[in-house]
């Protein structure tokens, strides 16, 4: 199993709409293994594992069972911070905030295949990802989180906007988002949307995923209609 | 600047016989590139970057410092526990405790040259070290420390002679040693040691640390004349 494989820029696009994270404190318990084979039920086109608690050894065990699960579904699997478990676990990418290894040395490391996202909140951020030879950027929080604590106030749909016009990468919108705002954050030029607690933390993450990836590809279509 | 020159094992033999780690508490707020210099200053063969606070991005800077200190002196560079970071910052090698990333996956995603160490506390975890592509154990807590507090029970020169005399790997003995205690150690089989606050505390580093290579290297000598 390898999760190395091309994702060429229409694909990695598509893999980008319904883009679900992994929250420790969302499950609630509930195996997250479990949790994100519902998402990829409810048509989740990526999965990140974030976990700032677990050790290494933890993450590139779990890693590798949601690396196999992803891969089986034709889904990006992302790993958060920790270039090395994504390596290790042969997902198709990782993905660093602006306190993770620069996106550069990154890339010196990984080789041209491994998908690389960069958290942006500015053009500038944004600009300076695709410099460094990312492949997307996550831009927010556009909505209000309790999920992450360190976001900062955030941006909205005008500042996810603002971003994204100029970005020269995929722009997924992240932080607060679920079925109710995702059109929005589509319609102010994002490609998709990350969820952490919406899908995560329901009752029913696989009906709650798909809602979500209703509302994207509802939006992508009146988007694609309107260029 | 690269650190993965190929280190044969006579070579890391020797680059492991003066072994200092970083420590932030330690180092009572001063710049640890200082105290890594007085420590290389003093004969430090081998400087571990061992630092759980800080971030991969201030890790990777710190590490790039770090590594061109080193490397301008033939020591050996490693970077503990985040593989990403060391190969980011052209360490020589990583090291591995039993909670980070399996030994045999980050000999994967490493290669032949990155050097492996892997701390092992019985002789079946530093039999696992061996089959799994490692190139060093260490071994400890030898002595009683207060710098690591989930080390456990101190295992004594005893302990370490039990796991050495085994040992295919070269052992570096770890835990409660500075220059008083150095030579029972290698004395007990360890073909060097490797010391945290017992040089990293010192108010003169660079003394403090040739007292430990000179202790080491005597009874290293008198191990040498004793086969």
């Amino acid at each position: 199993m390898d999760g190395h494989r091309n994702w060429n820029v229409p694909a990695l696009r598509r893999a980008l709409q319904v883009y679900v994270l992994t929250d420790r404190v969302a499950a609630r318990g509930r195996p997250e293994v479990e949790l994100v084979a519902a998402a990829l039920a409810g048509g989740a086109t990526a999965i990140q594992l974030r976990d700032k608690e677990r050790s290494a050894r933890e993450l590139c065990s779990l890693g590798t069972a949601l690396a196999e699960l992803c891969f089986q579904s034709g889904a990006l699997f992302i790993v958060n911070d920790r270039l090395d478990v994504a390596l290790a676990c042969g997902a198709s990418g990782v993905h660093l905030g602006q306190d993770d290894l620069p996106a550069a040395r990154a890339r010196a490391v990984a080789g041209p295949l491994l998908v690389i996202g960069v958290s942006a909140a500015t053009r500038e951020e944004a600009a300076a990802a695709a410099a460094a030879g990312a492949d997307y950027v996550g831009v927010g929080a556009v909505f209000f989180t309790r999920t992450k604590g360190d976001a900062g106030a955030p941006i909205g749909t005008e500042g996810l906007a603002h971003v994204a016009r100029t970005s020269r990468l995929p722009v997924v919108a992240i932080g607060g988002i679920g079925p109710e705002n995702a059109g929005s954050a589509i319609a102010a030029g994002a490609v998709g949307v990350a969820a952490v607690s919406a899908v995560m933390a329901a009752t029913d993450v696989a009906a709650e995923c798909a809602r979500l990836a209703l509302a994207v590809r509802r939006a992508a279509q009146v988007e694609a209609e309107r260029l």
